[in-house]
């Protein structure tokens, strides 16, 4: 392994990664290993404990030799400069708290600090919020929508799969308010990977071969999370019916997103709104008039493609796709640590 | 080849197959050979004329010794009792309707008399539509809706795909007028059969493998089907907003259908008007409450699976699955064909 | 559901599953719904006891009214003629052994009678045979080879499916003398129902889609199971070196079989052995010099699919396709059950 | 896009793409865009010439303001530094040799230069070599085997996705003289972009999708290209029954070679063999005693992965996956460019 890249480590900082063999942890250590300022310190996770990376997943047997840790709760993690935690929702903030106290920069990709308010957050998620002021201070990980306030901030609350695509999708309507703020429907169709990898009969392979279905329709934890950002940029309340779909692929989401004009909005109107919102954005990409998005377009890149149409009837239909490991998890991560620590913001990402 | 089913030809009808080697024709082809009371007596195709179809698909090399011919229009069919056409739109009409005047029964897998109006047609296919009247003697088939009167029809128009699994999603709610009959919105799935078996780029395996995709939105030839179906049975205009979608499976559709309840709606009664519509239907299921249907449940049958939900902001969400080559093309005429002929309605047809 | 297609009981057996609901289980009710001698008469399973077959698999909705119940080793089964058994390798022949002496004719799915001496049974299963004397009545189920003892035997051992498609694939070369018998290759490709319904990791979609790889290279339980038949076939001692492969479909196995011709052996000398085996086979298809097998072309059929090449180097290599839950498991067990009753061997099976 | 990474072009190399829009050409474009001394300069092609590659391929919409060129032959390339030729056999010798003589580095993915000997070319793609003085000069693309030779060579015949993993798997054994040369059988199973972008019945989606097959057994053109190497390595003449197959994925080859030891060789003597040739190589990993490949584990790297077994009746059976558009193709002309230019070898490729 003497080809192995150098590493000049007097311009990287230390990441770990707590959760390290779940989909998104890997995909996190996949990305930072080709990151010029990040130094890989440590991997975290209850399984292949002891066992180095590269034995874990051979797909990184020339990339790392780093061996998997269990983390301690409690324990610090010295000499790092930041975390990013793949950890379940409601273990998550137990965990992460105390090392907001350290000082260390967090990423975190759980539900747990994305909602402002502890009442929603226990309403979705059914337990108490044990870390009400933090909460506050977390901020919402999107960076379209909230680069100014990253820098700074303690903990980025990353947000979830679902949430990405539906939010970058009707951003730029609800916030020059071109639409009405209720009954707006998100039909979503996901890959696998979104479904974590422990094994389910869900996601057995011949059970979700060749078969779409919906789930959880208008019951998902997700709803909830959309509609507070959504509402946020509107200014007033916006209610979304939300309507999960298990595809069978392995990576993507695509969000089919349908909206009521308020008043007579032409199509130019609708599609001045994403141009202006997503001028200059290095990851999201207004298609042209006609075109459609594809999830494998999107596919292995921190990519948002949104395609806009209006119909016949006046209804405004946005489909939103992207890479739900990538820009709906540990692509956003990254680009959220790039913005954290003042780096490019694409570094390490791939745009195509 | 000794140990064929002998065949009893005193009870059995002689069918041919116009359009045998496009996917609904194949389809038509191996649900025929397993029916009591059919012979397949001739097989038409532009492909592989002179070809024996076990030369053609070796999946019927010990099924049928049936050599495929040329079919040239106007000629007759002499002998037969039926014809299953599976021909491109446009183009069957020119076929059909000389076929209808010798007497034998057609059934029809285009649009061509799918429509009430020729001026409906017209917008939707961009071409005149050449025997008026004859149209207006066609039935619609899908005998969910009018079983009564295919017996005597002379042609039956068999819906298409998208329209099989919309109609019999929505139909209950239109009928009783428990929804709003307007900002109807469509998600459908579809596996790729649906394209035909005609290469293509959109098609071709690395394209449409790993992706999900939107074509067509607002614009496809299916919505206007749709439409006037509903409103016939709303006894109104009906308006929906039908986006179809291309998924990385080969069969199946999935339709997620969104209605606004007229008024107070309450879940029973949506559930009561789909019992009651579809009590003694063999083919329809309406799954029990917190069911969703999944494609996988009825590819390679003739089944239509029905899921319910209300949701918490009282939006009413349908999602209907059918077999887009069975239920949605094949099966479906060979169950029209049943009626017409008089035998059980799932004679030859596989309920599970 | 007063449409179910009315059943003559007069003339039908009647037929339990064990293990119904497994995959191998489910295909057995698949079929045997839709076979005319046959009457469903009880389904056991561990799981889903008390619950409609419907409702575990809602593809049966409008097919079977049966409800799974637990089976109590040591019960009989009073008025059932025949048991198609779909238990586990190792726990199937405690609970046959009883049943065979009450007279009811048992179809077995495990490897616990397959194997003639108990001594080859212990070396590849790991355990004791607890029933050597039952052993010796059993039959090994592939009518292709011992069609002529299946009428009287008590117990039907059916093959696996790698066998299945590796045993029909090398039987007319072997019978005939006209390859060497050792340092024979045979590669499987498998779909993943092969591994059953039970989630594991290595079947968790996102681990086995896209991906294709071996595993148990040499070391599999299926290689005894086809050097005894093979060897049996060629009166002498046949060593294969097998290796079976997981690829991302749901059915189908492909064996691709490598031979050295034992002395100068012409391709047209292969084909005749081929074709004399298999004249009159309703399943087996051997395909027209200069064409191979598709797994897609047999699978939903009980058919095998051979092809045959001799390469310019000399070599002999037959491809051959089945569907390995069809004439790889439960197409083949009703198979074998035709035969043990007298009923035409290719009742209620598909040859399309 | 004013984030796109900045680049200092003084430490770049210029490179055109030939042949941009294929599956190969595509892939070694969404390579060089993350290559720290590569700048993309021209990219060249039959298909969409003049619209931009962003438009092309939405993919590339934030990477690259490349417009595609129509390429005349016989037009320079000044100011380009190297070329990556993904032409088709037999129309990339008559480009590409004219741009030889203009000084540039040619690294071709066609088979136009692969073959020693003009004869052994003809023989296998039935046509005269146009300039079999240059195929002297041409060295063989597979850095493992032909480091040395790379940097002074005017062009690089990168070799098929077929022979990489084939050699790669069995070279080892042949250069230690460990397993006899003849009879060896390689039965590789490979996804569908392997048959490149052209839409064919073959590779349409419905047709490809749930079926594995073999086609062009012993006759396919990439075995005496990977004769001709292990012939090379062996010093003497090697032969192979090589039986390519189709498997429904979209990427990766994985490569089951089977082969007899020449004498006795024990496993360890195997495992050193592969250690030894492979020990410092950047993308050749021999996995552990009892692992397996995946092609999971390789797709979207430049990576090899190789496992070794010997069976219980002494089969030597070596089972080896790469990406086939990487390591097969693109990222292996990557890598080669890298080596030409004295770049370190890993420059802009992932090893996970």
């Amino acid at each position: 392994m003497t080809q192995l890249t150098e590493q000049k480590s007097e311009t990287k900082i230390n990441v770990a990664i707590l959760g390290a063999t779940g989909y998104t942890g890997e995909e996190a250590l996949r990305i930072l290993l080709n990151h010029p300022h990040v130094r890989v310190a440590r991997l975290f996770s209850l399984e292949f404990v002891g066992t180095p990376v590269s034995e874990a997943f051979p797909r990184f047997s020339k990339a790392s030799e780093l061996v998997i840790e269990e983390y301690k709760p409690g324990a610090s993690l010295k000499g790092c400069d930041a975390v990013i935690a793949c950890l379940p929702h409601k273990a998550s903030m137990a965990i992460l708290a105390p090392l907001v106290e350290t000082g260390i920069k967090v990423i975190d990709l759980s539900a747990d600090f994305r909602f402002a308010s502890p009442e929603t957050y226990t309403a979705a998620y059914g337990v108490e919020h044990l870390y009400p002021k933090l909460l506050k201070k977390a901020v919402y990980g999107l960076p379209e929508l909230n680069r100014a306030q990253l820098p700074d901030c303690p903990l980025v609350a990353v947000p979830g799969c679902y949430p990405t695509s539906a939010i970058l999708g009707a951003a730029p309507l609800l916030k020059n308010h071109l639409v009405r703020p209720s009954r707006i429907v998100i039909d979503s169709k996901s890959g696998v990977t979104g479904a974590g990898r422990s094994p389910s009969s869900r996601c057995h392979f011949p059970e979700c071969n060749e078969s779409v279905s919906p789930y959880g329709i208008g019951k998902h934890r997700h709803q909830p999370e959309i509609e507070e950002q959504l509402s946020r940029l509107y200014g007033g309340e916006v209610k979304v019916t939300f309507a999960p779909h298990l595809v069978p692929m392995s990576r993507g989401i695509l969000s089919t997103i349908y909206l009521d004009p308020d008043g007579d909005v032409p199509l130019e109107a609708v599609r001045s709104a994403y141009e202006e919102m997503y001028a200059g954005e290095p990851f999201v990409t207004v298609l042209p008039h006609g075109s459609y998005p594809a999830t494998s377009e999107v596919t292995f890149t921190n990519s948002c493609h949104i395609g806009i149409t209006k119909t016949g009837e006046g209804k405004i239909v946005i489909a939103s796709a992207i890479d739900n490991l990538q820009k709906g998890a540990s692509g956003q991560a990254v680009q959220c640590l790039n913005v954290v620590f003042g780096f490019n913001e694409t570094e390490g990402l791939t745009q195509a």
